[in-house]
């Protein structure tokens, strides 16, 4: 099995801002580099969150926007020749025999490393959850019934009766699309007005006319869910005052948002304090030797959640880095230089 | 004599990338700035010495100019109105009654601050005065006469017999220059062979041709001054073996680079080491509470010298200043952000 493992001298974990110039870092040390991130796609959030959104404070860059910062790391670190393993999540860490690390993937990927750098921002995206009592018992019930995140097939929800929760640009942007489909749809949201854009809640508001095919339900919460083996049979909702009714229903579809959690890496036993990484700040490293972090999923005393302060850390990892790679090897680079980019002129 | 002192939040030191990135960040912090520094536009070294000098560290730039990246900076920071006090040297730093700083200037200027960033790099530039016994004595002997390290006006040196000292493009560029406008120009450098371009080395030694107005002194290095009340009479120069021959000459002009170093911060009783300002990394404060120092001026454990590192320097440095500054003030603001650039769009 050993020749199905991949060989490099440091995984890195996300895809990020900081994580795509860990690799411009270490690769100017002449440390090559595989990258795993759950997003199927470089840049994190920047590009899968905001890419349009105007970032002001990276150093020489008076405005730039997400995703071309993004870009631009990406193009920063190909000379390198990072390998990425994307749309897959980190899941365990174990250290090896001969002293490296091994990182496995949820595609079941394993790399061997001389170390590993930690650069998972908030940690692995996922949608949020509402805290409904037995909600996973209906998640991936199959199209159309159940509770679903997401719209992967549009059609899956036709003739059927939906519950919409949330009260965002996603909740009215899919409550607006299915009324074309749907036999009927409530939308629930917990304050009677809406904070999607304009045109939108004019849109939702005209199928929410008298026999339209929305009905607004608010301002109620979601409280329960109502079914059993025969699948989901209607979702109980609550005013602040505790009034509550039933919408007999055969999907709920909830529109939370996004958020992130450590997942696996919470569990590799590295020093944790308040959900993040705890790092020596000089060098970035773990309390596990060999295993550095980087960026916003790091704890140290006066750390900043700065995109620029990810990209020093990098900097400070990958030279922390070099003598564990490059035993024996003395390192003689140290100055922002012009040498050291593979086709560079 | 209070209202001729001028009054800001923070006095920087050091007109560099990383002290025009202090500017940037302090401002995004509402702190306003004055900026000195020795050289008479910003830029540091990067404008001064090799503004056309590629650098490819810089995070989200594979490549850039060192001097377009000094001019991305000053973009950066002009939404803040920094006040820059150009061509004079910080020389004292002084505490005052109100428990703020007082900065002068070799100009006289002087301001009153919360706090203090000296951002200085290697230090202040000047050019390298050869190791001669009273050299002092003929510095600023006078148009065209004693000792110089610059040309101001070539016609200075019209008629004047002249040693030039030095062995690389600015040597050879002032013996080439000047040989249209001086009586005779002896060209000393400790090797036979000149460390100038290809082309610039030809048209010296086509000058030095016998008759020509240059006449090669080498292998020779400066050995010693002849002269007194009257000026500089000659130059004692001398091969390694002690053989040494006397050039009698109107001045002395050595071009033996630039090179920098700490001035009078050296004195301001802030604890050093090697040269350096010693810091504590995670605020960049120095021994001395209120007065930080970031980028290649400072010491602390695994520093690195790079620029990117001198930037998030810069944000940490911000950050550790805001309450001095604004005691009393919560600092709510943190993440990389859209909000607190004046006018952005």
């Amino acid at each position: 099995m050993t020749d199905r493992i991949a060989q490099t001298d440091v995984v890195v974990i996300g895809a990020g801002p900081v994580g795509l110039f860990a690799v411009f870092e270490l690769g100017m040390l002449k440390l090559r580099c595989h990258v795993i991130d759950s997003l199927d796609r470089p840049g994190g959030q920047c590009a899968a969150l905001y890419p349009e959104k105007p970032i002001y404070d990276i150093p020489a860059y008076p405005r730039i926007l997400a995703g071309e910062l993004v870009e631009r790391l990406l193009a920063q670190a190909a000379p390198f020749e990072p390998i990425y393993h994307l749309g897959q999540q980190a899941t365990a860490l174990t250290g090896r025999d001969d002293g490296r690390w091994s990182v496995e993937t949820s595609a079941g990927t394993e790399i061997a490393a001389h170390a590993v750098v930690i650069a998972a921002g908030a940690g692995a995206f996922g949608p949020n959850r509402p805290p409904l009592e037995g909600i996973e018992r209906f998640e991936g019930a199959g199209p159309g019934v159940g509770v679903h995140y997401m719209v992967r097939r549009r059609d899956d929800f036709r003739g059927r009766t939906l519950v919409i929760a949330g009260g965002g640009d996603s909740a009215l942007d899919w409550a607006i699309s299915l009324a074309g489909v749907a036999k009927k749809i409530y939308l629930v949201h917990r304050r009677p007005r809406f904070r999607g854009a304009p045109e939108t809640v004019s849109q939702m508001e005209a199928l929410a006319r008298p026999g339209g095919p929305i009905e607004k339900v608010v301002p109620y919460q979601l409280y329960g869910l109502k079914g059993g083996e025969g699948g989901l049979g209607g979702v109980v909702v609550a005013t602040l005052q505790g009034e509550t009714r039933t919408l007999e229903c055969d999907a709920l579809l909830p529109f939370f948002g996004l958020s992130a959690n450590l997942g696996p890496i919470a569990d590799w036993g590295l020093e944790l304090e308040k959900h993040r990484v705890t790092v020596e700040p000089a060098s970035c490293q773990t309390s596990v030797p060999g295993i550095f972090a980087i960026g916003d999923i790091v704890h140290y005393d006066r750390k900043l959640k700065l995109i620029l302060t990810g990209f020093a850390e990098a900097a400070s990892a990958a030279h922390a880095i070099h003598p564990l790679a490059r035993s024996g090897e003395e390192l003689h680079w140290e100055y922002s230089t012009t040498r050291g980019v593979p086709g560079a002129v």
